[in-house]
């Protein structure tokens, strides 16, 4: 592409904590969403990287938001650990929660962390993939902005509601899904909108609840789940998790507070991490990996499959020796931030 | 129904007990599955109440069955409970393992059960609703029979791998969903046929790898997630789950263990309970249930939702008053195995 130019790893870790600590944000803050925000580009998971940098800041100027948020640690002699993030982001709250969930399962069995009070615009699988690199089994959980009718329904009340999961795997990266309960992530229909074609059957519904085609009625209506009523039932889930469980925001009431629309939902995340050597029996938690690899060979010698994060990790494998190609435009917008 | 009789709910447990202990069950197996069957049959949920007793009676005529087995408790000071359940049917390993799990549960705020060797051909909702009335969330997870292709395949791997979750309400029955990780349950794929009807469109595919809406080239060839690639990476984590986490067998194995198609799947179960007095916080757990009421209030609030359950706890509303009907020709069969 020649309008866009080549950035190695590094310079877009330096470049987005650059753009965030020179609006406010405090290192620590800065440099825990700047590692998400690489992670994201070296996947080639454009959305979740530098793209995002612009709606952090629009996100920081929400006075209620805390730029320099330091998160603190619950003690608990239970399996279950409480990160209060104070307001800020949540990137810097999993940065100190993991290790401490990761200790607790191993010693537990299984543990459970509870982020509290953050704003949360990222993905969900960097921080399943992080556990499972230390050879834990991990799920993860969130809520979001309420734009998602319940199965039936013709109301936005769900947000897109992600849950992640990864299994650690024998000398490569991690099995990881992070799936949205809705059938479509909302940036995909406004890119829809924008390049003027028509959104797929089952994505939305307009304001009346009729099923559209059109990318901004489906944004001024409802997304829908995927999977129908099965979707939905997830979608509620996850809101039980990252909401009441936890003692969180549920999506529609992060809407509610969201009067000015800064855009990043406010709330909770649920993580659970499971040791396998403390749920395998007859064997150890290498026979129980080397038995998955039987079962993802078996998936993967049928034709027209893959296994989910495989483009992640491919594109992972030439980032990480030739960087990543970002547009001039969004370069130099970031670095207008600078 | 003249061509059904009215039985009271002991009149089926008793009926369902009866033709067990008849062909060899122990009383203690026979007892736990018939209160298996007599909650299915309380709920309506015909397919699993004594409609199944016939299958129970099959699949114990496998030698590699343990009609007579008494499930065994591992010791471990984690948060991990194991039941050996020594080839015999789930329903009496469970009995045995979910107060161990709720006191897990309760003590750490979080909690496995790995249930072990086990034949099991019941729904997984009555053990989270078990454990929701006693105020804990919880999860289940199973393998099945081989009949699921992955997501761009073409041939079976995947069980219909149900996953069950539950949430504590406040004096009602819980919210519960035990939904299959398949399009349609295998059941009313076979439903189809008797009746002579052509399935809809995405539950299955030929032999081929073709779809299909004829209910014999769908049974002969695979079923199909539901929800796409989504519900094929919930299927593969219900097999990573219940299968190499715990030790047990996947769903390719167990079909491949049941050489003589006797048809109960072999494997293991997992389930997830949590304390919600440990995950929420600045609240107490009655908090954090009335706030989940306010958004099942909310889902109701749309015309055309309704909550997973409420079918069932319906007709249990009828059926504790008025007993259940069964078919004649259902209860003739099952006498004649008394």
């Amino acid at each position: 592409m020649s309008d866009s130019i080549n950035l190695s790893l590094d310079e877009v870790t330096q470049l987005a904590a650059q753009a965030l600590t020179s609006n406010g944000f405090s290192t620590e803050q800065a440099n825990a969403i700047a590692l998400t925000v690489t992670a994201a580009e070296r996947d080639e998971c454009y959305s979740h990287g530098l793209f995002r940098i612009p709606l952090y800041l629009k996100a920081g100027k929400n006075s209620a938001t805390n730029l320099k948020a330091e998160p603190k640690i619950g003690q608990s002699k239970s399996a279950v650990v409480h990160i209060d993030g104070c307001e800020g982001f949540c990137p810097l709250a999993l940065q100190k929660g993991l290790p401490l969930l990761a200790d607790k399962a191993r010693h537990h069995g299984i543990a459970a962390l509870a982020i509290h009070n953050v704003y949360n615009i990222a993905a969900l699988w960097p921080e399943v993939e992080t556990l499972a690199e230390q050879g834990l089994v991990a799920f993860a959980f969130t809520a979001a902005n309420a734009f998602v009718a319940p199965h039936g329904g013709t109301k936005p009340l769900f947000g897109t509601n992600p849950m992640a999961f990864a299994w650690p795997r024998n000398e490569q990266p991690p099995f990881v899904f992070d799936q949205a309960s809705s059938a479509s992530a909302r940036g995909e229909i406004q890119l829809h909108g924008i390049a003027g074609k028509p959104i797929p059957d089952g994505w939305a519904i307009d304001k009346e609840g009729n099923p559209t085609n059109n990318p901004d009625d489906a944004l001024a209506g409802a997304q829908l789940p995927f999977g129908g009523h099965k979707g939905s039932s997830l979608a509620l889930m996850i809101e039980l998790l990252a909401g009441a469980l936890i003692g969180d925001l549920f999506s529609y009431e992060s809407t509610q507070k969201d009067t000015a629309n800064y855009g990043a939902p406010f709330g909770g995340e649920f993580l659970i991490a499971i040791d396998i050597a403390h749920t395998v029996t007859h064997a150890d938690a290498k026979t129980a990996q080397n038995r998955a690899e039987e079962l993802f060979s078996r998936v993967l010698a049928q034709e027209g499959t893959r296994l989910p994060s495989s483009r992640r990790y491919d594109a992972r494998a030439r980032t990480l020796n030739s960087g990543v190609k970002v547009s001039k435009e969004l370069y130099q917008q970031i670095k207008g931030y600078c």
